[in-house]
C-alpha cells in the first residue's frame, strides 16, 4: 500500500497549519516568501506528492486514456512494433491537453471484453481507444453504454455510431489485385487472418469484388487461412504448395508473414519475382531485409496515432473544441511501396 | 468526461432503494429472488459498472501495478519486443492477486524523472518496475521517498536498499571474452551504449576485467561508442573498419546491433564467421534470420517477467507472505547460444 507523504505529514512536520502549507505549495501571494520555501523545501526533502487522484476524482476525471492492445503469444513472437509506433504520434497530441497515456495489455488468456469490464470499472481512464476489433465486439457495447468516449481502431459490425479509424484494406485489396492482374495473373491467392477479427472479412470482400471487377471467379480454395504471425506466412506456403492448382500470385494481409512465406518458398526453390508473385502488407523494418526486395504498402504509424488522439479528443466535451473536424469515423490510406517481390509478367 | 451508470441511477430507473440494490448486487440473503434479478438485468441493460476506484481510494490501493517503459523512436524503428515479453510472464504472476498490469509509456521528449513524478502524483499504481537504469537515476529516490513499492529492472548506482534484478552483464562479457581467447583472439572490440544506460558501464568493466585476467591490455579505441539499434550496428561496423590496427573480433551489448552490423560487413565483402567473429547479445527473433547464425546470448522474457513480479509482491506488504524468498535482488544468467559468427580460430 503506498504510504506517500501528504500535506498532512508535510504541516506537521514544519510544525505549520495544512492551510498554509496548502497556500505555499499553490503559490499564493498571502504567504511570506520564507515560509513559502521552508515548505517547497521540505516537500521536496520528504518526496511529498500532490494527491492527484482525489483531485481526479472530484473533478470526475483522471487525465489519463487508454490504449488497449493485445499481448499474445504471436505479437511478442513477431516483435510486432505496430503500437509503440503508434504511441508517439498519440502521445503529441495528449501533452498538448496534459493528458497520459496508459497502454492496457490484455493477457493473452483474458476475454477482452472482461478484461476491458474491468479496467472500466477500476475507472482508470478518462477516455480508451480499442484496437483489434472483432466482427462482432461486445467491447463497442460496453463502452457505449458505459458512456466512456473511445476510438475503434478497426471497424466492427457492432456499435452503430461509435467513431472508428481504420486502415484502407479495400484500397490495399483492390491496388493489389489490380496491379497482379495488370502482370497477367489471374490465379491469386490471399493469405487470410484465420480468427474473427473483422479486418480478415473486409479485405477477403474487397478481394473477392475486385476479382469479379476483372472477370474473375472467387474460388474458395485460394483463400488461406493461417495464424497471423511469421509462422502463419510459413504454413501459407506450405498449404499453397500442396494446391492442385497452384495460385501464380499470392497477397498477404499481415506485414510479418512475408518472413516466413519467403523462408518456405527458400525451401521449395521458389524465387518470389520470377516463379511466384508475392505482394505484402505493411512496409515494415523486418521486411526491409527481405531478397528480393517486398513489394508492400507504406503509412506513417506516428500520423496514425496523431489522428486517432485528434479524433478520440473530439468525442470528448472538455476537448472537442480544439478540434473542429470532429469525430469523423476514417479510412486510413496505405501507398503503393513497389519491390521486386512481384516484378515479373505471365504476359511476355 | 465518464458518466458511468452508477448505483444512484440504478435505484432512481429500478424505483427502489439504494440500499436494496446495493444488497441485491453484493448478493446479500436479505433481498428476495425476484428483486435480485430484476436488479441484476437492469445492471446489466444499463451497464452499470461497480465504481472501484472509489472502494480502492477508501481501502488505499488502486490493486494496478505499472510497468514504465521507454518509447523512444529507437525502440520503435528496432521493433523492440523485450517488454511486450516480460508482459505475459508478469501478468501470469499479477493475475493471481486480482493486479492489473498497466504500461506507461514515457514519451521520448520527456524526462522520465518528471514522468515518473507526475505518474506518482496520479496514485494510479501500487507499486512500479521501472527499467532501462542509468548510472544516476533520480526515479529511484523518488520512488524510496514516496514509498511506492518498486523493483528496478537494471541497476543503478543511485538508491542503496532497493531491490532490482539485472541481466548477467559481467558474464555475459566473460563468456564471450573468455570464448574469443580461446580461439586466438586479442584484440576484440565492444560495441557499447552511447548514452548514460547503467548496463554499458557495467558491460564494458567486465570486458575489461575478462581481458586483464587474459593478460591482455584494454585498448579505449577498441571500445566504440554507438546507439542501442540497428543502425548503432551498422555504424560500429562502420568504425571498426575505419581502426588503423582492425579488430579480430567484436561483442555487441545490443540484441539488434546484429542486423545492422552484419549489412555493414556485408557491403565490405566481410564474413562473420571467417573474417571477423562477432558474438551478439540477447537472442532475438530477428537474429535467427542472419547468415551466418549469430553466437549470442539465450534467456525467457516470461521467465523474467515471472521473477520480477515475484520479486515486486515480496516487497509489498500485502503480498510478502506468499513470496518467502523475499524481496532479493537477483542477477538473471543467461545461456550462451553458440553460432557461425565466431566459428574460426586464429591459432590454426
Amino acid at each position: 500500500m503506498p504510504q506517500m507523504r501528504g500535506i498532512r505529514q508535510l504541516a506537521k512536520h514544519l510544525d505549520i497549519s495544512i492551510g498554509t502549507v496548502s497556500r505555499a505549495l499553490n503559490g499564493r501571494p498571502d504567504v511570506n516568501e520564507e515560509t513559502r520555501k521552508r515548505v517547497l523545501a521540505a516537500a521536496e526533502e520528504l518526496g511529498y506528492v500532490a494527491n492527484q487522484s482525489g483531485r481526479s476524482l472530484r473533478q470526475g476525471t483522471t487525465n489519463v486514456i487508454g490504449l488497449m492492445i493485445e499481448s499474445s503469444k504471436e505479437t511478442v513472437e513477431n516483435s510486432d512494433n505496430f503500437f509503440l509506433g503508434v504511441t508517439g504520434g498519440l502521445q503529441s497530441v495528449l501533452s498538448r491537453h496534459k493528458l497520459d497515456l496508459l497502454m492496457l495489455p490484455c493477457p493473452n488468456d483474458e476475454d477482452p471484453y472482461e478484461y476491458l469490464k474491468r479496467m472500466v470499472a477500476r475507472r482508470i481512464v478518462d477516455a480508451m481507444i480499442i484496437s483489434a476489433t472483432q466482427r462482432v465486439d461486445k467491447r463497442i457495447d460496453l463502452l457505449v453504454k458505459a458512456k466512456i468516449p473511445f476510438v475503434a481502431l478497426g471497424r466492427s459490425t457492432s456499435g452503430g455510431n461509435h467513431t472508428w479509424i481504420d486502415l484502407d484494406f479495400e484500397g490495399v485489396a483492390a491496388c493489389a489485385v489490380d496491379r497482379l492482374v495488370s502482370k497477367g495473373h489471374r490465379r491469386i491467392a490471399v493469405a487470410a487472418p484465420s480468427n474473427d477479427i473483422n479486418l480478415g472479412y473486409i479485405f477477403v470482400d474487397a478481394y473477392r469484388q475486385s476479382l469479379e471487377r476483372h472477370g474473375i471467379a472467387y474460388d474458395p480454395s485460394l483463400v488461406i487461412r493461417v495464424k497471423s504471425s511469421e509462422q502463419g506466412g510459413y504454413q501459407a506456403g506450405h498449404e499453397m504448395l500442396r494446391l492442385d492448382r497452384k495460385p501464380t500470385a499470392i497477397i498477404l494481409i499481415y506485414e510479418l508473414m512475408a518472413i516466413g512465406l519467403y523462408r518456405r518458398l527458400n525451401e521449395a526453390g521458389i524465387v518470389p519475382g520470377r516463379d511466384l508473385a508475392v505482394i505484402g502488407f505493411r512496409e515494415e523494418p523486418r521486411g526491409k531485409f527481405l531478397q528480393p526486395s517486398l513489394t508492400c504498402f507504406r503509412m506513417s504509424l506516428r500520423d496514425l496515432g496523431v489522428e486517432l488522439a485528434e479524433t478520440l479528443l473530439a468525442t470528448m466535451p472538455a476537448y472537442a473544441e480544439h478540434y473542429p473536424k470532429g469525430a469523423r469515423n476514417t479510412i486510413w490510406p496505405l501507398e503503393l511501396a513497389p519491390g521486386e517481390s512481384d516484378a515479373f509478367s505471365l504476359k511476355a
